[in-house]
């Protein structure tokens, strides 16, 4: 599938959503849903600000955009969904999913693939240095262990 | 693995949540998390009550429990967990998955499978009576088409 140059303008929305988790002291991982390439719902990682477990950056944008159908919509996000966030993109079917990258975590696109869900990896630079920066102070690495159930 | 009665008893627990919802006018899926054989977190799908899709009756236990460790804790729902509840139980590493029923609905248990998750299918007959009776009204149907991404 072709890499618009626009995919590259929804990611950065999508790390903005990321820097403003990381100024409320939670997980730099951010998320837009678009439909008919405007914007229609934002979200970032929740986990530390909400207590939370099930709010990361794809599911605090899902829980935004509302109980619609998201058959007709893309999802941005600047890390490779986890196997609940890949599960929620396939059982809600959206059109398409762009990954900001898949160094950090590899994530679960066999789950997309299994749902027939077409996905881009953009392998950002932008993203995945948000990600190393943050992950070398110790504590934020702890924090980020649990996000992903260890 | 062995079927113990106590499963059955947390699982009434459960249908008492998935009850709770449907005086609420919501879907009838409940879930209670247990650590040593005692509730730490009950939950309901809230998808109609609080306008938001990703609140299945598994993530909304998960949501009550907090950003705890969930190795050492069962979860009881009444429905077979969706791909996004099971990719979600598989991420935490959750130590058992003890299911209402499947016979409404298959769900994704070889994504637990596929992180090790060791599941029952209690095949309870209250489940599956609770989510027929429910779904014989049309506009109840249109709702679980809806929860399924339909």
């Amino acid at each position: 599938m072709a890499i618009e140059s626009y995919h590259f303008d929804f990611m950065l929305e999508a790390i903005r959503e990321a820097e403003t988790s990381i100024a409320q002291g939670g997980l730099p991982i951010g998320a837009v849903l678009t439909r008919d390439n405007k914007i229609i719902a934002r979200g970032h990682n929740n986990r530390v600000q909400e207590n939370n477990p099930i709010l990361h950056g794809e599911m605090s944008c899902l829980r935004e955009a509302g109980a619609i159908s998201f058959h007709d919509t893309v999802m941005y996000t600047t890390l490779s969904p986890c196997s609940m966030c890949a599960g929620a993109l396939g059982l809600f079917k959206v059109k398409l999913v762009v990954i900001g990258e898949s160094v950090t975590f590899e994530g679960s696109k066999d789950i997309l693939d299994k749902f027939g869900i077409p996905w881009i990896d953009l392998a950002d630079d932008r993203s995945i240095t948000m990600m190393k920066n943050w992950r070398s102070i110790p504590a934020n690495e702890r924090l980020w262990q649990g996000d992903i159930g260890n």
